[in-house]
């Protein structure tokens, strides 16, 4: 039975910590200085840990097992803004620790440890993960730019030699299962005092750009009968969407409207255009779609003398994680730590949703303190960190002793 | 019977335009070298009609005839930003046309005529003649500032030496009537093909700024039952707005919503805060008073976990204009411009509108070609001018007439 080096898997964190050092956070976005030796520290790491460790032309790092299958155990390195010093790192360095436990393992099934480009997204939607996976081509990095400097993907690409390298794809054959571990960036677990969330599924969701037309006029000299009020249009168009989203969500439904505005947006004028982002998300990809069908329903059928744009901004499929995953996670998790672990749902993105399209995948999440993340404040406490780490060596451990056997 | 030269009315139009000339238009804002010279240039034209000229200080212009009693005749001579050669001017260069022709004319009634301050709204809300009404206090003097610059108004005028003169007051005795001409600044007389407007009314009304006041929260990660969404509050409210204003509204009452902003306003956000402007007109003052109330009790009674705070940006009575006035300019309407005449109200705001809580008052609108107006562009039919003239003109002496009779 695997056993782990807490204090090392600690003393690794904070040394990972140091490049980049902000604060007590980190600061290391993707192709910068630091974000290059972090990923070259990494992968000294990881052929320390026996893996054979190579970049791809996006600065994926893989370390690969000389073992003829394996456990894809992963995460990013990358970091958001003046941000925490585990968002991302933590499964990194878990997949470390694991490998080097599980190095001397009789089994026919190694370890493989992954660090993902952009999964902050600076440049795109997690280019590295679904590059690997083949979920898009290269026109997607053709389009890609930075998002605060818009520099060209491909230019900052060839700044550093990766233009060179050519993209790692997967090879779905060689992968047992894709596990990833990773603060819980929400206080649903501390607030319970525990110490594991098991996985079940990340959401899938629609964004939209949603734009009324009008007729910009006087707001004193037109009589009511002729305005053409775009913003009174989108107004409506919200107030429809409250009423009726309800009758096809789910417990886990949640819609937004979080921006809207009024052109030209003075107090005297009729809004001649107005626009709304307007966005969904959900567990069940089938009800996306319902809920997508309802959205061009409801606009088709609101009274309005404007016309209605919708412009589907991004949409992505929920994530359903493996259950034979899920329940080597309970195990362990029921081992290690009983009664400390709970299932849930994550609202926010990661690679894991990725190769979920793919492979048998699932994720862990160890709590987060106050639940915050992309601050620099962030931080999880030391004994959940070892904890969490337990727990996750060990099912995949089981995880690779079950494939093993078959 | 009065006869106007009407060459002499386009020339003096022409003239007054050269100062502070703008392509085919004027560039004349208050407190401008031009405009103290055009104010300058208009006392010498005043006092060769035979008035006794003097600015105030705030740089308002009143001409007095010699007379115990007198007509006033007056409008403004600033412009708005590259604007046009008549918006103000027209309504002065025919006072002082009047007060030429009707100098000889045996009446114990003169005319004065008045150029106002800042009709135009670049330092407050027609400070002028509010000020020469007698509605407003020096501390909303003091409190005035430049809209682009930010200048104080007292720092303003203190720098032409405003400061050592007095506010002119209105002696309410003197005045047997306040009577201004302007361009209609719409396109309801030349769509009819008409050449006078006679104004019933001016438009009241209140501005409002209406704040939602919710909580701001992740849109992925907050149930629905939790969200204290004020986007939604806001647009819940515009549309309890729109299905319950008709009950009290009249034929000439317009409401809109011209502005929204939610805050912070990105898509992954709950808005905690939003923002609306609201505004609403009608020429009855009755029934502005029933809509404020109405809209308070809307946003008392909609249904949102937010809090709506309603702040009454602006508030003004709607200008009910005399009939007998009215009537003098019908007769004269009928007598040079047969079937050419229309009654109208008006949509924009005019300083008649102060003078009218005041003294008997009255406004007419002579024709703007295509209905432009703040722009260089703005023009008027030269014939449309001079017929203006003589109406007007006719009407005034008519007033006199039945005033010297009394």
């Amino acid at each position: 039975m695997v056993k782990i080096d807490g204090e090392r898997v600690v003393a690794e964190l904070r040394e990972f910590a140091q490049i980049g050092a902000y604060k007590t956070g980190v600061h290391r976005p993707p192709l910068t200085e630091d974000d290059l030796k972090a990923r070259a520290w990494l992968m000294d790491r990881m052929e320390k840990a026996g893996l054979s460790a190579k970049m791809d032309g996006l600065s994926n790092v893989i370390g690969r097992s000389p073992k003829p299958r394996a456990v894809l155990v992963a995460s990013h390195s990358e970091t958001q803004p003046m941000a925490g010093w585990l968002d991302g790192v933590l499964g990194v360095v878990y997949g470390l620790e694991i490998a080097r436990c599980l190095k001397e393992k009789s089994s026919r099934i190694g370890i493989d440890v992954g660090s993902w480009f952009d999964e902050e997204m600076w440049y795109g939607y997690m280019l590295g993960s679904r590059m690997f996976c083949g979920l898009i081509d290269e026109s997607e990095i053709d389009r890609a730019r930075h998002r605060d400097t818009g520099s060209p993907l491909r230019d900052d690409l060839k700044a550093h030699g990766f233009d060179k390298l050519p993209f790692a794809r997967m090879d779905a054959q060689r992968y047992v299962a894709y596990m990833e571990a990773h603060i819980e960036q929400g206080a649903r677990l501390e607030s319970r005092d525990l110490q594991i969330g098991i996985v079940t599924d990340i959401v899938g969701g629609r964004n939209y750009l949603i734009r009324a037309h009008g007729e910009q006029n006087h707001a004193g000299a037109t009589q009511m009968a002729l305005h053409k009020d775009a913003g009174l249009a989108l107004c409506r168009l919200r107030i429809e969407i409250a009423r009726r989203f309800p009758e096809l969500a789910g417990p886990l439904t949640v819609w937004t409207s979080g921006f809207m505005r009024f052109d030209p947006g003075i107090m005297t004028v009729i809004p001649g255009q107005a626009e709304m982002q307007f966005q969904f998300r959900d567990t069940d990809s089938a009800r996306l779609d319902r809920l997508d069908a309802l959205l061009h329903e409801i606009a088709k059928e609101i009274e309005t003398p404007c016309r209605i744009e919708i412009e589907t901004h991004r949409s992505w499929p929920a994530a359903n994680f493996d259950p034979k995953l899920q329940a080597a996670l309970e195990a362990a998790a029921k081992q290690h730590a009983p009664g400390k672990y709970m299932h849930m749902h994550s609202a926010a993105g990661h690679d894991a949703q990725n190769f979920a399209l793919c492979i048998p995948s699932v994720m862990m999440f160890v709590p987060s303190i106050a639940g915050v993340s992309h601050h620099w404040t962030e931080d999880t406490k030391e004994e959940d960190i070892v904890m969490g780490c337990q727990v996750f060596a060990s099912a995949v451990e089981q995880v690779i002793e079950v494939a093993d056997a078959n």
